[in-house]
């Protein structure tokens, strides 16, 4: 078996992706997290390209990684610049990495239309970028970009890219699918042309814009490549970069490459997820091995299946990638679910009690009213006991108010909440301000609770998430809203829906802190 | 070239999708989109399973599809009921459909674990079933649930069941990777078994728990199976099945096979989008071909080439699959991006003005505080202007007020905003009731307005996104509110932010306003 080195560049060609933007702190914590990974590499930017970039590499002199190697990025010289001269070299250099990547041109087309030189003029500016960056000490990758695109339109040439690249000292060539148009069949047609006429080390980097970034990795790792390029959760320009929390699951499970130990594998999901957090974008659910559905089950026939034996429906155990299985709750999914869930709540249910036909109806009601419980399981187990009776009530309503007021001059609006509450006949009334009108109304209402309940006060919003439902059947559109709560130690959801949004979150509101009560 | 048929399971498979909960009406619309893009086959459900499903093919026997073949989905008989008295056939039979896809067991581990029979008496099942239906006139398709994974246990076996569905009658047998895990490698190995054995008609229907269900349904493709299973948008259980806008235009653009017609190729993007919003999904941005940031160009260096000439950044002219190009606004972009955004808004900056700088910082410190401006593009001009001396001021506040109330009793909150403003030293105090204190403000502010400019009786608020943004460097946390305005021809967004929630909205109510006054 051939060693594989994985190299990360999720806070270089990962930080491309709409809507994600790194700051120099949340690239620092990303790098360490990359590094107990265990990659082999880790590119941090393109030091030049953006200030942030150069602050990064200057901020990580002073961070000690266990074993990855950091990566500075760039691209070759310009045509007019000499290499010694051109600041796009210095800034790499003056990264201060013992690595730096630099891209060239493979595809005829970018050599004359973007860069507007010769075809020779190009292999000239990859040969000098090299060379003075092997005299300055540097040891040098190069990304070969739009290669399989260069192939294909001249394929002598792109070759010979690779050959001076290699002549020039750098110790591998990255083959990049730079615009992700290349088909599997083309990768590896291409790819043992490569690997007969140039041979190892070669690299494979590969984009997603025809959904086949994975499986394009995996064809160049089956044909003996030495470096995997990705990204955490395939962020990147466009339509992303290969997913390595899906490629590195594939190779080490499916492959029998050990690219990372055991321990290290049932890291990912969890860093699957610390990478969207910085990156302030939800994690997507339906990621393979890592989402929060990808071991969801759904389908009473798959349900039941899997609570039998797991293998019947899952490909590998979610353990090995720090996943989990769970069992959702929908009108399609029956009484083989409802056991399972209620199993889990401690709540005991015969197979044919009028129970079991209660609680499905309930669902089906509030379902229809735009209820939805996946992912507000807290809201789930409080409408199973209401509808077996095994609720309380902590707390009497006698009224709440909230203002939300700006006056000219006012830099910011203000939100304050007043409340009324009872407990056993003893009436508290509280007000509150807060970051708008329902974080004002939990501050309040929080207030009055603790008095008697002081257990409250461990307990957090976490998470608030609207959603407008669509209007249908000449009924005026709904607002979903799902709280997540947390007391330090546990996490729960809830939901409330209304056509008001201060009514679905006060519904949320109030389903959060019985929960907490309910359990303790 | 071998006549390819397109099956979509959406209806059935991709409502198993977590979260995804399509009501009769929703499968009513969806199913007449999928009938315009010129589908062989819709599998409209699973009539038996649940409720729902039932009353489609009710409704769905009114309604006349122009190319597409309506078909049910159902399971083969259980075993200790005869075909002709088992119900969930029945119920097949009286989806009225001419066509009927069943499903069965491939994989012994199933047949022993999850039926509980022995493999003989699978066999039976499956042919009795088939035979069944055949009697009662139904034209029959045969689902290998598991195939691969039932191939790689026993593959005399699998190949057994699909024998056994031939001679019974089945019309074409549809290899299924019901769980996800198979490599293209694999498929490419078992499928060239089962062409060798058993032969065309066969079919492919992948999941996407490994993140290659594309790939490996492509695969299948270039081995010349005859029928291509999946799903709009990759929905389905789990991770998903294989996404039908990717395998699409890869079969088309790629392959060279005329699956589709031009124009229905270019109503891709278009059915995608529907399909998302019938399922109350957001559109996932980065899905390839149809998404939104599939042609979106970040990077500086790939915004100054995409402007030379496309081809260099985009693997296929997004016109082709009903999208475009974009060009994002973000701090890694720089001046190439600028221009572009500024010659669309009919705004001329010379390379060097100082005004360039001066919107480039401005950019920046809004970034800095929060503010994101993809997806805001109407803020984003504004902006512009304002660092310009452009904008205008269309109105003064003096001051608003919003009251959300509930008292012991009241089924329902009830919000209400006042609201005093200033034209031209003329005052307007208006009052309105809202669904929440955003919604009340937005009509009290637009009934003050409306008086001096009545354009503003067109527009409407289309869509109202919160986000919170995580707290860093020990301040509060902030939001971002995105609001989506359309005036019946064109639409735009604007973004606010700020700790408040109802001052982040109010902000983005106001840029609304603004733009649509500016804009004419």
């Amino acid at each position: 078996m051939s060693q594989i080195d994985l190299y990360d560049t999720t806070l270089r060609d990962g930080a491309q992706s709409e809507d994600v933007a790194f700051s120099v702190e949340d690239k620092l914590r990303i790098a360490q997290k990359l590094d107990e990974l265990g990659f082999q590499f880790i590119e941090g930017g393109w030091p030049g390209a953006n200030p942030k970039d150069i602050l990064f590499f200057e901020e990580m002199k002073k961070v000690e990684l266990k074993s990855a190697q950091l990566v500075a990025f760039g691209s070759t010289r310009r045509w007019r610049h000499k290499a010694s001269e051109e600041i796009n070299l210095k800034n790499l250099i003056n990264a201060g990495t013992n690595w730096i990547t630099i891209f060239g041109k493979s595809w005829d087309l970018h050599v004359t239309e973007a860069l507007g030189i010769t075809l020779d003029q190009n292999l000239e500016l990859i040969s000098d970028s090299i060379d003075f960056l092997k005299q300055q000490g540097k040891r040098v990758f190069y990304d070969a970009e739009h290669f399989f695109d260069g192939y294909l339109a001249d394929a002598d040439y792109a070759l010979k890219t690779l050959e001076t690249a290699r002549n020039a000292g750098a110790e591998c060539l990255i083959l990049c699918d730079s615009n992700g148009g290349t088909m599997p069949w083309q990768i590896k047609e291409i790819l043992e042309v490569v690997m007969k006429n140039i041979g190892n080390p070669i690299g494979i980097h590969a984009h997603n814009d025809s959904e086949v970034a994975v499986a394009n990795t995996l064809m160049a790792v089956s044909l003996g490549v030495t470096q995997v390029q990705g990204t955490i959760n395939g962020f990147g320009e466009r339509c992303g970069n290969a997913n390595l929390c899906s490629v590195i699951p594939n190779m080490k499970l499916k492959m029998g490459l050990d690219v990372v130990s055991d321990d290290q594998l049932k890291q990912l999901r969890s860093v699957s997820r610390y990478v969207s957090e910085i990156g302030n974008l939800p994690h997507n659910k339906r990621q393979p091995y890592v989402g929060r559905s990808a071991f969801a089950h759904k389908g009473g026939i798959h349900v039941h299946a899997v609570r039998k034996n797991p293998e019947t429906y899952e490909h590998i155990s979610p353990e090995k990638v720090g996943n989990q299985q769970r069992i959702l709750i929908s009108d399609y999914s029956g009484k083989s679910t409802l056991f399972e869930k209620a199993k889990s709540y401690n709540i005991s249910l015969s197979d044919d009690s009028p129970q079991v036909q209660k609680i499905l109806s309930k669902l089906k009601e509030l379902e229809h009213e735009g209820f939805q419980f996946e992912g507000a399981e807290g809201s789930f187990e409080l409408m199973m006991k209401r509808a077996l009776g095994e609720d309380r009530s902590f707390f009497k309503l006698i009224g709440f108010r909230v203002i939300d007021e700006k006056r000219k001059g006012d830099a910011q609006s203000i939100s304050e909440a007043t409340i009324r509450i009872s407990v056993d006949g003893k009436v508290e009334h509280t007000v509150s301000r807060g970051n708008g009108p329902v974080n004002a109304l939990d501050h309040a209402l929080r207030n009055a609770l603790e008095k008697f309940y002081p257990a409250l006060s461990k307990v957090k919003l976490l998470d608030y998430k609207v959603r407008v439902l669509t209007a249908s059947d000449g009924t005026a559109s709904k607002v979903r809203v799902l709280i997540e709560s947390g007391d330090g130690q546990k996490k729960w959801g809830t939901v409330g829906v209304a056509e008001n949004i201060i009514e679905a979150s006060w519904q949320a509101l109030v389903d959060s802190i019985a929960y907490k009560l309910l359990k303790g």
